[in-house]
């Protein structure tokens, strides 16, 4: 291997392709999320009202794609955020962020079970563990990042700590609303919306924009 | 964060990488709309004839994928227009953009529900209504790129005006369109094919050319 | 608009965007092609010789697929040549190619109504007009481009005749192709497979290599 | 065409839409290939117990997929690698890259195959001869951009030596695991995700770091 530009920019190239295949995987899972949705059957249907009545059916179904697309939404960003900070990748890295995408696109398998199942722990449960180990494998990337110097210096020490501080947070509040299914797995699914709202309306003030 | 040019590039890389998600949400999305094109039943078929018969079913289903197609041309291209003038993206920013990803994801849903009901008038207002908030949030994200200072010296204040007018205008149509669904839902459709020609073909004289 | 490089860096991004979510149309709907290959059904095959057998019943939509995605082949390497060569986008280029994807989007359907009745003529012609209007549409945009002043000084006379030119041949071989059709539709698909094959293997001697 | 800096951007422009065409399409067959795992059938599910019975059932399925989304990781690396090392292509070089994507696209076929046949050798057997096409077109993809003069300077002789014993050793061993059929299917298997694993894994110390 050659040191100097031209070497920086073919492992660059890396980093901009791990880019890539992401924004593909996440689109196709994104977009197949919802597309699980299906129309209501003809024969069922005659007017608006009966209309109404199918799509009312469709509500939790409908919930339960929200969150998941919430939850790719700060996924997508927050590995996006660890690209932004590579300077280049090596092997090992780009292994993590494959993982990281066979995880993104179990979602929507997970998504549906939950939907299917939206009353059983076990739905819940392996849920939940598919978040677990996305952020895992994001922190495990990260940390490999530094150990093998492929950050960019404008990760400064500070930015490092806050990236591992908010996967850590995010990992906590996750598995407290998971355990909440003692109560019901409806009170889960709706603290896992509630810690993704702030996440994603990113409140700037208050002790909310600590974490 | 640092200051300076770095740091220019590292949050431009969020605009490119917005644009990416984009492009790959649009074109699964797109392709998705017109898959629900079925061939038709082999059994149905002898000959060119009876093949003709059933392609001939098809037909309405075609012209509501088309006018889906033309709609998220529509919008992709609004958005490539604001991303285009954006430097740099901040947090508000980019989940505005994942919420009309999630709007463009639900478009092969309305879709699909408006070609199965096409004399409903419930499932033309839940199309409308998909359009009309891609619109709102497209707004929303222009005004916050604006108030944020996000935009790019290119973006003059004439610019800005003409982006926020085209919207404006056009959703006013979109509107006007579907309230047409009181005659019944055709017209409305009709209507909205229109609409969508006159902003496809982009007439250069006359008053139509100043929507 | 502002003139000078900031706005032809602004437009120049529009023919990138262009390419992109044409790779990602093409990507979705290449996949697609293929993806209508259905494992064949667990209850008729016992042994590896009745799975030979059921897999030989899918040899000739095998081939259809094959057939189809060298179409999109060579329409993606049709049309990246031209976005090559352009300098910067307008809106009825973008829309021109915009237009271009629908029709690659209705390739999957048209593939899939080909290779179901693959004796009918009224299948064989739809297959063809997908395939015509395609050429059409690009031949339409390289026109506009020229016209418009759309093309980066790169695209001298020469190459702009060669690039009509071969869209041309390429069309009328495709038509004379089907046409012969009136001796049974698998001669039509030969003469295509035939033809696709020259533009693939690309002789480089002879006088294929007029084509 | 012109010579200079000009005529290598529009060259270069194809290399990198190469790269995005195969991302998308790596993204579209990575995210399908877990699609095909199917949520239980709601009838069969009464409680987290017999989920739990009904996700066992999938265990198998899901543990080819695994191996799959493996095998795809590993072909995207390595034509990524191919990539990173090309100053510009040319039209042969593009089409054997469609070839291999044409290979890419036929991976969750044959998947599905060897997911629904497991005991089965020819579905083995095309699985393997899958794997062993991709390995055939990426090392001929490579020996023409060396005879076609189209590596960068980057690509030492060194470089180009690695790369090619790199595909065939990994052939080499699908070839040992796939004869190892003839002790049972299961065994090749087995073996093959052991090969992948090192080059997922890549040791970088012992005689495992060689291959």
């Amino acid at each position: 291997m050659l040191p100097g530009t031209r070497y920086n920019q073919l492992v660059g190239g890396n980093v901009a392709r791990i880019a890539a295949l992401s924004d593909g995987v996440f689109a196709v899972a994104m977009t197949l999320l919802v597309l699980d949705l299906k129309t209501p059957a003809a024969a069922l249907v005659h007017d608006d009202a009966s209309l109404a009545g199918a799509l009312l059916l469709l509500a939790p179904r409908l919930a339960v794609f929200m969150m998941s697309f919430l939850t790719l939404g700060i996924f997508w960003m927050g590995q996006q955020a660890q690209l932004n900070y590579l300077d280049r990748a090596d092997r090992d890295l780009t292994w993590l962020h494959l993982l990281f995408l066979f995880l993104v696109c179990l979602m929507p398998f997970s998504t549906a079970l939950m939907a299917e199942f939206i009353t059983l722990r076990l739905a819940l449960a392996l849920y939940w563990i598919n978040i677990l180990v996305l952020g895992l494998v994001l922190l495990l990337s990260w940390g490999h990042a530094a150990r093998a110097g492929l950050l960019s210096p404008a990760a400064t020490h500070e930015i490092q700590a806050s990236i591992c501080r908010r996967i850590k947070i995010a990992q906590t509040l996750y598995a407290l609303a998971t355990a909440l299914c003692v109560f019901g797995t409806l009170w889960s699914l709706g603290f896992i919306v509630a810690i993704q709202m702030v996440y994603a309306l990113g409140p700037t003030r208050g002790w909310l924009s600590k974490i």
